[in-house]
């Protein structure tokens, strides 16, 4: 499982772990297991039926058994993290290393917001700017190739203080930025509960929705801060909500639909990772509106009963069919 | 379209041309125009439609437009040949070049047989061995460190008279041991037809697969020859068979019958990339037998009159429903 990697964050250069799925074990609704693809790295045996259960967020069976594709563990890896003076620069960063080709394994975005967040918690000291943390690996000349040409792309877009480690400990130190955030924001205010929302868009797009995410958290009147996966275009804001406050709930409501909103209107979607549950289902409709009919469709030919996570995904609970 | 390349050869590096669909639009058997996927790379919005339409043979909607994931054409391209003792060799050398992580953008096996068959048509003087041929791409130091990995595994697998090209039109010159090869097969027999069976393995199965279908040919009385996108697990055999001959056609059934099932046995599928049609549907229930229901459940749904491709990848004529 070299394609994920200790933190969980996103592995860019292998496009997501759906794609690392060879083949599943299932149990449908009615008990009978079923399998899905083989062990062979491609195939064209019926419909795909494998990426039809990922994703459906266990509305259509239940995954028992994933066979994944493996990688070898490369013999480098470089971390390196740059300040950028503005979320912008630091996403028209990541979407040049991207375009042209060099394969970083990791991208993240941490925002000047969540830097402060963890400056006050003490968890490390850096200047309060966005930042971006890049993992690199292969051979020993590919990554230090890919980092010089990584140099010129982060300078151009204002990029500094560039620091690098190879060392595992010292890597692990570097990502803390990234691996503490959530704790960070959620100590600011303490007692408060944290709630995410996550989108992702066209990568060229990402600089101005982040821009406008950020603008929406602003005038939210909400604490929070924006951590992205921005190698692939998709971002979450996280932010806090007082327990109990009606007025916090109805504010993350509206910053959750201006940053989804702003998402579709770029050619997004209105969820990057996280799914739809039943609180994106409103999206989802805006989404793909065409398709909802089919979504039901498929959800009835599995669970004819709906018992499966039922209300979740598919908009309306399925009338019983089959 | 950089993930794709001149040839039709399979890209590995990037895993396939299902892999860059990032949005479809297909027109419904009811004349309904949909909308699957986003401009995001990444999505989880709803059960993924795009993959489950992407493989459908035409038999669930008629894809009318796609959205493909764009890479940049990286800057150095090297092409490499290596003659090799025996197909298995070639093939331990390909899954160990895939298997440590070397980023090859194109591996392909043409065996002796194809190298005899191109040398009858003048096309080529190689030695009349196995051959593979590999492509690199990236930046020039990536590459040489890539070539020089790729020098040692091979050599431990025997191979030699390793021929390199950086030049375009040398590399497309390299290439013509490939792209000419069903046209030099053909030529062995005038008047005769091809018939390509094609299945995909695991990796590490390659080797012994390819193996026996090179003895599967040799008993089964036709002239052929056996090429492979050995990167990613598949290959191909192919047969000529003499228009109007019976007999041969009866060999051809019983060749496609034991390179099939030796698939099947080693964890593989029955198609790597050509798909079912009319020809596979019983392979593809011996292959997926308790999921032959669910392909009828969904055909129903999406072409419940049955006009689109009809009989094509569904073993039986899906019953109206709806």
């Amino acid at each position: 499982m070299a394609a994920t990697n200790a933190s969980g964050t996103t592995t860019v250069r292998y496009g997501g772990m759906h794609r690392q799925v060879l083949a599943l074990e299932a149990v449908l609704a009615n008990g009978q297991v079923i399998r899905t693809g083989t062990r062979a790295v491609k195939t064209s045996a019926g419909y795909d039926l494998t990426n039809l259960l990922i994703g459906s967020e266990g509305t259509l069976a239940v995954i028992s058994e994933l066979t994944l594709r493996l990688y070898p563990i490369l013999d480098h890896v470089v971390a390196a993290r740059v300040a950028f003076p503005t979320v912008q620069a630091a996403c028209r960063a990541a979407a040049a290393l991207i375009s042209v080709g060099i394969s970083v394994t990791r991208c993240e975005l941490v925002d000047a917001a969540t830097i402060a967040a963890l400056r006050a918690i003490g968890s490390l000291e850096l200047e309060q700017v966005p930042h971006l943390l890049i993992e690199f690996a292969g051979s020993q000349t590919s990554v230090a190739d890919d980092i010089e040409s990584m140099r010129d792309l982060v300078e151009a877009e204002g990029g500094r203080d560039v620091a690098f480690e190879s060392d595992p400990t010292a890597r692990a130190r570097l990502w803390r930025a990234r691996h503490n955030a959530a704790i960070a924001l959620l100590a600011l205010a303490p007692g408060s509960t944290a709630m995410t929302t996550d989108v992702a868009v066209p990568i060229s797009e990402l600089p101005a929705a982040i821009e406008a995410a950020r603008v929406a958290l602003d005038a939210s009147g909400l604490r929070g801060g924006i951590l992205g996966h921005v190698g692939d275009g998709s971002f979450h804001v996280m932010y806090l909500l007082a327990e109990g406050d009606s007025k916090s709930i109805a504010q993350a409501a509206a910053l959750n639909d201006a940053v989804v909103a702003d998402a579709l209107a770029r050619g997004g979607t209105c969820t990057g990772e996280h799914g739809i549950g039943f609180g994106k289902l409103g999206y989802l409709r805006r989404e793909h509106p065409e398709l909802v009919s089919l979504y039901s469709g498929i959800k009835s030919l599995f669970d004819p009963n709906g018992i499966l996570n039922p209300g979740k995904l598919v908009p309306e609970p399925s009338a019983a069919a089959g």
